[in-house]
């Protein structure tokens, strides 16, 4: 097992890496400082994994809620699911909120553990590789509207991210694929030497030999955790690991919820950036290339959706957080392994981009 | 005018306390850091104060939203409400919101301040004298469950609480009524000299005498200040402030929220918290007498309604926030203008004091 740390001082926590965590106690325990715990989970996830990990917290008072799968339940309606079981358990500010799942049950029972009783304890248990790679550090917590994605939520750190990569062998290559995308991301922003190892051992990652799997996540997390360290609350830094994400929540939003994968998205949405950066002349056409090939060798889309016209785009992308006084704020890379977050750009570069991608 | 300090390092604030102030933009005007405001009220207050205030903003890019009037509206679907319009008028991260209100309108603003886009600006413009007294000050927001109250929420601070005296010339009596328990609590909890001076000047309080109103708001937000910079996250003595709440906020549940306003039923839990305190032989008949004495002369119920059985007042009371490990902690006097919060009473004192009132 490997342990990453997160400093944020009385907010600090430990990031678990290893097989078979689900099953020890001892990574659990230790962050349950109540007695009551509930773990929220999907009907996906519930077969493969639920009553695992309640056999291992047996000792505890545990209840379970398992939601329905996909970005298209990441709503305030579901979050209410998880406020009525919490009362209906008379569940007190001393609880547990376990998120067993991938980004979106992460996303949803983070929100929901700080807004019960105005928050209490809360542990990530990612099940997928974009959860334990980026969702589920850092403490972005929150659920989308119909206009735009993630647009209600909260910062809202966990006690403990406890990723078992056993729960990697079930999971299917399509989530596989997805996750790359926010692998690669670290790379791009701002670890070239992880990006030369990605693309040296992309096929042993997408065969999941464990090893190169494992390394893989604790590189990604080595690099979430310093950003998050740095940049808690997003003034600053942490907005390079929207790198790809302004395009590809517009996509999200485009097609609907769950259509595209979160991560498909990124990816699209990454190939989108690169090529922004190229027409800006700040890369080569050789390293818009390099990128694209990446993404396309682990599976991604590479461009925007045949159904989503480059008006669309714009209009959705017109409704991301990062908008400020109407000029759309993008990540760009300066070269590859170096990024920076701008709104000077000049606008018909933006709808080049998307004429082209 | 007034002006306190409520003390809280980077997220300090002042509370202005004057007449006419909806009408200074130099009071609003340093707390908007943006230029886009969205002025969230209700049916009530709008026809009265909203034109005014729009009118004193008339330089930003001014929106607003009209909530229904009522306890019964403090749900998560009136605040999706606020969600859509902050969406609909592609407002970003820079926006500022203004709860233009009472408490209710202050507390579900604030929650959708601290939610949307992960936390905006927020001011509050507190319309009625419980707000002005309380719910504007300290940063508890938030909305009810039909299981209990406040369930779902955050602790935000605003940037400001600005407190227009002259909204209570068109108060109703009931809502004054409402107001004066809280006022009526700082004294119980810690600051008997205050409770002395309402007692000789209740009269003229309730005839709405300016001066004396004032001198009442000016000295009940000395103590709420004064109690939230100690303690902002209610990890200690900011629990005092709950003076009557538990078994208030079991008659609000019980009864259906909005038939009993929430001063209302603090007012009769306070006779309650009072009552159990004699039980327990802390403080005498006589004591009991006096705070049942003055609740009862700024109009409010002295006891729980016909309608609630007092083992309805307790299933209620079982579900509230400060509900630890099955055990009710409850806010009691030690003697008047000393409360402790605790949980260390014979369970059958409690059983007698809803048997008695």
């Amino acid at each position: 097992m490997i342990t990453l740390n997160v400093d944020l001082q009385q907010r600090s926590y430990p990031i678990l890496i290893g097989p078979a965590l689900l099953e020890e106690a001892n990574c659990f325990l230790p962050h349950i400082p109540g007695r009551q715990v509930l773990v929220v989970t999907n009907e996906t996830i519930a077969p493969l994994y639920l009553d695992k990990l309640k056999n291992t917290l047996h000792t505890m008072q545990i209840r379970d809620l398992i939601l329905p799968d996909g970005e298209q339940y990441k709503t305030l309606e579901t979050l209410n699911l998880i406020f009525d079981k919490l009362l209906q358990e008379g569940f007190d500010r001393s609880c547990t909120l376990i998120a067993l799942g991938g980004g979106v049950v992460g996303d949803i029972t983070g929100f929901a553990a700080a807004s019960y009783q105005r928050g209490v304890n809360f542990i990530q248990a990612p099940t997928t590789l974009l959860a334990q790679v980026d969702s589920s550090v850092g403490g972005k917590t929150g659920v989308n509207h119909s206009l735009g994605k993630n647009m209600i939520g909260a910062f809202y750190q966990p006690r403990a991210v406890i990723a078992d990569t056993n729960t990697l062998n079930t999971l299917d290559d399509r989530q596989l694929s997805a996750g790359m995308a926010e692998v690669i991301k670290y790379g791009l922003i701002r670890d070239d030497k992880f990006l030369g190892w990605l693309e040296a051992h992309v096929e042993q990652i997408m065969q999941r030999d464990p090893a190169h799997l494992a390394e893989a996540i604790q590189r990604s997390c080595i690099n979430k955790a310093e950003v998050v360290t740095a940049d808690e609350l997003e003034s600053g830094q942490r907005a390079l690991l929207n790198l790809g994400h302004t395009y590809g929540h517009a996509i999200e939003t485009g097609m609907g919820y769950g259509v595209w994968l979160h991560g498909e998205a990124v990816g699209a949405g990454i190939c989108l950036a690169v090529q922004h950066s190229a027409i800006l002349g700040w890369i080569s056409e050789p390293d818009v290339k390099r990128v694209v090939n990446l993404i396309s060798r682990v599976g991604l889309p590479t461009s925007r959706p045949d159904k989503l016209s480059a008006d669309d785009m714009l209009t959705n992308m017109r409704l991301d957080k990062k908008v400020h006084n109407g000029v759309i704020r993008l990540v760009l890379l300066q070269s590859v392994g170096n990024a920076i977050v701008t709104g000077d750009y000049p606008p018909e570069t933006l709808r080049r981009t998307l004429d082209i991608a």
